[in-house]
């Protein structure tokens, strides 16, 4: 069997997860590692560290797992080289422009893209897809946490007097949430006074916030996240159908699962990008067709 | 825009929450509906019913409604016509090779089947692909109910002395369940006599059962049906990752919407014949693409 080589771009928090989920899956091969610092760790001693992805060969999907930001242009630059991309790049305002913009470059180049393929957006969003096809009238709500909240976290941080945070994101139903905030403060500082700015912070200043100072932030920190998503709709003319998706898991790790499983799937589409509720869900899956089928349907 | 047109085959149960859901979606209209006869009623009485499609004009798409037994014969016929064919055949074991043969039908008269579109085969087998795609190595358990087991039903009246039959099935977790058959009995049989030959049945004999006597079974039906649907699984090398789908709802109803959106999807496939994990999910929606996806994704 031909294995698919896969390029990992970014090798911070989720790249190290990639890194695990593509080791664990049997049709794929790691090209290499693309990063500024060239510097190994056990995990990547064995493997090819470049900092430009034209130095590996045979790539046939870049994984991206770079900052959101920065993702239009590694897969710009990428897909220009005739090579498949995928990223959970993050913003949901900027989806579909960025899918347009990623088309062109991947047909242009007869690769193909998959963007916005994490957990939400990306599993979540299959869902959402999947109740409206079961439910078309109704509401969705999509409750996050309990977990950590990275845009809050970064939020907090930037807040005058704060050393150290950590933002909790905590679901009370319906799509409201309450913020849990921890904090280090510098020296010199008021707590009463660093609290209240926090509070008063676009992020924080519409949902209801507790925040409280701790002797270490670290100490509080791990990486499970989860989702209760709930949606209660109409088939046909009958009222009140409900679904409900929750989720346990540790966030990284799913991330990079489903960008594994995405680029198994960039091999099987047509030029273009796409977001997962564009893709069939069994090209994301190892294994023979009439077996999946025959296990799954 | 022009709208899908739309056979209803089969107009029993299911045929009839088929109908609303169809009039509830804005892009499809009615061609009419299929039947042995040609009785109308007042949800009808605007409706062409004949007792075969070749007399109804322009058909995009037939909705399959028949007992799943029939469904290969009904689907081979319709797809030589040119014409593509949904359906819910529900037998798990079969779905394979009914792919296959209609796949062959489909490919040489340029149309398209979906098959075995309803919740279980079809929302959950999504479900399930999905969760694979999450966590490839796992165990997925699915729970049914509690609702009413059309077999088990089926297989309770096939014994001597039942009069009428009600079989319910209750999840207890870990694919386990529990059946809780209510019977009315014939004139001069022993109720202990037909409960021990109940659960003496194949269909009985391996589950927790339990069977009583009522004055009126029909009291007892409802259409509501249910599934707690479970995965713990590993991303990558993350153990414990915890995923739960729920869902309660009006069994008839659901498997109808499923059937309209899917019938929807069938005029965007290549042909050929698909389950429901084979389909892009965008695809079973109404709207402008960009559209959902900004709001989905």
């Amino acid at each position: 069997m031909k294995k698919i080589r896969a390029a990992i771009v970014g090798y911070g928090n989720i790249g190290k997860f990639v890194l695990e989920a593509l080791s664990a899956a049997p049709d794929f091969e790691v090209a290499g590692i693309v990063r500024r610092s060239p510097e190994k760790t056990v995990e990547t001693a064995h493997l090819e560290i470049v900092d430009n992805i034209a130095k590996l060969k045979n790539v046939d999907v870049a994984i991206l797992c770079a900052p959101t930001r920065s993702i239009e242009q590694y897969a710009k630059e990428i897909l220009s080289m005739g090579i498949n991309t995928v990223d959970s790049f993050d913003i949901h305002g900027g989806i579909v422009e960025l899918r347009r913009e990623l088309d062109k470059v991947a047909k242009a180049n007869n690769a193909v893209s998959i963007i916005s393929a994490g957990w939400d957006p990306g599993s979540d969003s299959v869902v959402r897809a999947l109740l409206e096809a079961c439910a078309p009238k109704g509401i969705t709500y999509t409750n996050f946490g309990p977990g950590m909240s990275m845009g809050h976290t970064v939020a907090v941080k930037a807040i005058e007097g704060v050393k150290k945070a950590l933002s909790m994101t905590i679901p009370l139903g319906t799509g409201v949430h309450r913020r849990m905030v921890y904090i280090e403060i510098e020296d010199g500082y008021d707590f009463q006074t660093v609290a209240a700015a926090i509070k008063a912070d676009d992020y924080f200043v519409h949902d209801e916030t507790h925040v409280f100072q701790v002797p270490c932030v670290d100490d509080l920190k791990d990486m499970g996240h989860g989702v209760k998503l709930i949606r209660k709709g109409v088939s046909g003319s009958t009222q009140n159908q409900i679904f409900e998706f929750n989720m346990t898991i540790n966030n990284p790790a799913l991330t990079a699962q489903v960008l594994v499983s995405v680029a198994r799937a960039s091999t099987l589409q047509q030029a273009g990008a796409y977001t997962m509720i564009e893709i069939p869900l069994i090209d994301m899956l190892y294994g023979e067709r009439d077996e999946l089928i025959k296990r799954l349907v």
